[in-house]
């Protein structure tokens, strides 16, 4: 088998699965294995996950563990929010915008410790390893990806677990029974699909939801934040600067303490299924609507018509992992040239699930009260010129109007 | 004034502006008047008007009082809400899909009565003036259109008043006064704008709010309902089978009394300028919500991409006025194919001001269990496939990565 | 091998390439084989392949053969280009719209026949492949397709002709040696690819062209003809009506007489390659810049503005092999809205490999002599309602710029 | 008349019409004249336009004459060409992007000269009023623009004529008379309308085309040259480096002898009208051609296709006049974005009125002879993958297929 894995870097987990993937390559491969754990929010201990690498046989210097927040935020999560993305007018991408991030510190690694590939945990039929492989090969063309879902005989629970047991893979009680879901979260969301979610006919039980309360037990009172932007990105809660990362906690706080930000969604993956998701993405929600409260003042039609109208395929392709794509790039420079002046503050009321642009205001506003304004206005605006204005817009439908009536007769 | 109009016919409410612009069109141009009262939903009495217009010397042929609410929501909002469009990402649209089929009926009586204009109240401010004109001009070519507003010197209420005064003209007590704000209303929405809603940064106050009640004094169960669609239409409430303008009517009910539906917007006006408006669409919020739940299950990715890609044109169209548009028309022709088979049901749960979908169902489904499932899939989707894809995808993205290393080096 | 084909109907050109691989697929499955060949307008003899399927055991009743012309021309080639398609700015998609309908007639051969699989000579590099499965499934989504080249081990040249020779599969002389570039010919249009034309910095040899005259040696006089549009679709030639068919092949001798319609191209295959292909489409070119000057007068600029924006997108479906999805039937659905007025007459002139509109007229124009012209114009148009258009367009422009000022100073 | 300008930089070209135009707002305003006249590559002297304007009474302080070749082609036009941007589909927008620079000088001199105003000759039909207009307040909100076209009552030849004489303003013989159509000319095209042209039926006479030989005349010899790349814009031709203005005046040379770039075109005023244009644009269509040719081998279909869907409405922005606006600088961020790679060389053979790529090459190429060849290709590409890919991307269409025959049985 020249083609043959020699070293690989795994995204590992500490839990059960990658763990199980640990000890497959290197029983499949005879490859030396370097793992990659990263925070990126999902509100798990990481050290755990070194003691139980070590465990398996990694080397020390080949377990590598960071905390990825701040760059997650700041460098993938707004500048996807600087577009308003949506996938399929709901969806706010929060696993779609995690994967590039770990295939690039896979990646780097990789480079690092002189690997020739790396692995991942995703499987055949989902949207993550096709976003994974994407990145990695965009990052090293050279590089070989390992999915050993897609390769493996362990189709079932019971193979796993035999297999765990062959291996020493320690298996914790909780994990000796199937969940009745599947999980993966970040600081942008959680999102849970499979088993007792697969009818999208059938409400999602409560015990699914993990990150905001239930709106129904949400306080009874409104609660009112201010967000503050600059150049598109936030930076402020209620008037006090954070760090990207700290902005995104600090929004989940207050979101899922409202109920905000639950969505039952049937989507359309990649590799050509529908699948249904459930997704809390409290900041996350928060956030969109602030930023369009805030473009609402400091965005022209013009721009913000033009933005509009690329979104979805700007949605589409970090959905389907072209995050380094140079169709994606393009539509970031289009999208971040259109920040240059989305600065100020909104105001947001919170209740029940539901959140709401109350007030906005910048200083960089094209929000014209002379010109608006139902008083006199002083000649700011002439009303006459919009007879002008209504008579050419007007003459190309006249024109067919005349025509139409001409061939009919 | 040989281009004088001879016979108008004027949009006319009954209330004061539209009584006094009737008696400014007999005294500027002598001409004789028709007016049409329609109802679309407005939820005011139709017969004051005909009394009112009576009494301003109307000739009783010459009343035109009609009830459009059946055509209105199906011809008009039901085609709209199939594209499930939005307005700068928010705005359900409202007022500017009722201006084209009052045209239409202002345009089809001008032709019944051998009218050679028609008239409309809207100012020159607005993007309502442009709509009722591009409208008319449309379909009849040879129309003539007045606005007086951007004519006449009643530039003041006071002036306003004066000529009321000095015509006879009725004036309510509580029209003495200024209205705090100016509201359009309609069986799709009510909106607010104007005067103390004119700086963005500053709350709404609790009574612009006409039509839903504060979330905060919604009942404190959630109603769960089920809306029912044929080919992208909704056809039934709770397994019900009800016409299209009873359907809005009960779907308006339904939210108001959780409070849903509620928009405060800064939004582009045709005419260059921004504006700040109340929004309250209560039925039309439940609609989309369904309407996107139905589509989830019985529209592909290609077909669902597709229309999300070009809704912010067909928004923008109907906003701006383009309705009876060869482009308007081109687009619904694309929106309408998909919608051969979104039929099916949606289940919404309704609370404190915000709705969610929460089960959907469809003989027409294309979600496929058997391909998502977690479990045994029996041969359904083989995983080993997506190995190819992703290589196919990737390739472009490996060329490009080599090219950048040859030529960076 | 239970999934193995029992019965599979072949696209059969009888040639060497499909010979063999009518023998194989006997030899590899052991199954009854139809054979399908159509004459689409690639110019050769159909009754040979009747004889050569014969003699390759094939029973006379399995044996289709079809004239697709009419078909081709009318229900793919036309509507494709009411749509004024090209892929990638150039390209009139000759190969690609052809693929659709030989899937579909093969699809309903094994429907006829009882076939529970299809087979193609395309191999895995390419865009045909694709064409032809999308399509396959698309129509029955149980169907088999059977792609021999990418199951078979005859790799290379030398293998195919052992196999042939060991099958009494006869070879032509001049199939012995390797033709020096490969070749996909029908009724809109002569592809070549392959071996001499690999490297895109090299001329093409003027031999490879086979379908136009060189230039050079085009008539020295150039050529006056007028096509007839109605609804978009050409219905005659110099006042001569005639069948869809018809047209394209008179337009191709008037092409290919004059030169016309060379293109030397580097393409994005769908798989992810470039490829060069040298493609001649002489009654395509001729019929897109007329289909052009019949638009130019009759559709007004919202419908054509609408038409060039979703174009690309269009072009890539047909291109990518998805002529049967819905979004291709969507686009249709709006390209063919735009066409119900585009009748009329355009004169082109044809001279050493270049056509050019010179004239166009239409009872359905929309061109206003009254409107544009520089002489006295009777107030069909008042210049100064400019202004009042000029005012409003230029609003935001003016907002954006007094706050680009103010947050500078 | 408070508002009436005091000071006012007219687009000055010494021609009888500005002339009058430049009388005409003395006396009309009483008001102090800054006269510009730019060089953009019209092919006229302009230092006769110094002495008409002192002449005219403007002091010579007031007299701007410059030199703008550069500037136009570097700044405007070769951005421009980076979209391969055609307007209409065939339309090289020569005129359109002359006037934004036009009007950036003029509202500078505005600024140098403490004027308040400035004036061009552009009538109230048009689309260049719009373009001087916006771009005048896109740059400046608060300049006056005067249009005195839309004003006056010089309506007709002989009023000008005698408008003309009573301020003794010089009229050349061949002026007196009408000229038989109008022409507009820069570095990058002639335009030539009105008049003898304006029946779309009629085929433009001869003596319209100035720039370009009659096809039938140029050489019987065809011409290879190669135009070589960088970042998108041409740098050199047949391998010699030149300024952007040196190669588009060469490249004018070259296509004019051959009788390249002639377009007879009904367009689409921004202003509602259709009207008919004779262009040249000899060194244009070259550009283009060869533009195309590199993005082949440098772009990937990502990138562009993604520009292919944004062209249509970047050359509407310019065709309507809103180079300055935010939505075109988002665009051409996008553009610009895309071209990082395009540097290579491209080369043409022009003939008899056509060009045509017959080879290009870069070591930015993105071509892979490796992956595309039809001889053994090492592993390059793995023709299976080709099955997963397709399997894949016809999932959807089969769940489709699938459901339809469900629901029409």
């Amino acid at each position: 088998m020249t083609n043959a894995p020699k070293k690989v870097v795994l995204a590992y987990s500490g839990g059960l699965d990658t763990s199980i993937i640990l000890k497959w390559l290197k029983t499949e491969y005879d490859c030396e294995i370097v793992t990659f754990t990263a925070d990126i929010g999902q509100g798990e201990e990481l050290e755990p996950a070194r003691a139980k690498a070590e465990m398996l046989g990694v080397a020390p210097e080949n377990i590598y563990i960071e905390d990825l927040r701040e760059e997650f935020v700041r460098d993938f999560v707004f500048p996807m929010f600087r577009a308003n993305a949506l996938y399929e007018g709901l969806y706010l991408l929060g696993t779609s915008i995690a994967r590039p991030l770990i295939s690039k510190r896979l990646v780097e690694i990789a480079a690092q410790t002189g690997a020739d590939a790396v692995a991942h945990g995703a499987t055949g039929k989902g949207n993550d390893q096709v976003r994974f492989e994407l990145s990695a090969y965009a990052l090293n063309p050279e590089i070989k990806v390992i999915a050993p879902w897609r390769e493996w005989d362990l189709t079932s629970r019971t193979r796993l677990l035999e297999f765990a047991e062959a291996n020493q893979i320690p298996i914790a009680k909780d994990k000796r029974g199937e969940a009745p879901f599947s999980v993966d979260a970040n600081l942008l969301h959680t999102s849970s699909e499979g088993k007792v979610l697969e009818d999208p006919a059938v409400d999602a039980p409560d015990y699914v939801y993990q990150r905001t309360v239930n709106p129904e037990d949400a306080p009874d009172q409104p609660e009112i934040i201010e967000i503050t932007f600059e150049k598109g990105d936030a930076t402020a809660i209620n008037g006090q600067a954070m760090s990207a990362a700290s902005i995104l906690t600090e929004l989940n706080a207050l979101g899922g303490k409202h109920g905000i930000g639950r969505l039952d969604f049937v989507e359309n993956r990649f590799v050509g299924m529908k699948s249904r998701g459930i997704y809390e993405t409290p900041g996350g929600t928060l956030l969109l609507e602030a930023h369009r409260g805030i473009e609402q003042i400091t965005l022209d039609s013009g721009a913000g018509h033009l933005k509009d109208s690329i979104m979805p395929r700007y949605a589409e392709l970090i959905y389907n992992g072209f995050w380094f794509s140079p169709e994606r790039e393009m539509l970031q420079a289009l999208i971040d040239k259109s920040q240059e002046h989305v600065s100020g503050t909104v105001r947001l009321k919170l209740y029940k699930g539901h959140v709401r642009t109350i007030g906005r205001w910048s200083d960089h506003s094209l929000y014209s009260e002379a010109h608006v304004t139902f008083e006199e206005d002083a000649g700011a605006y002439d009303q006459k010129d919009a007879a002008g204005f209504i008579q050419l817009n007007a003459l190309r439908l006249k024109l067919i109007a005349a025509r139409n009536r001409r061939t009919k007769s």
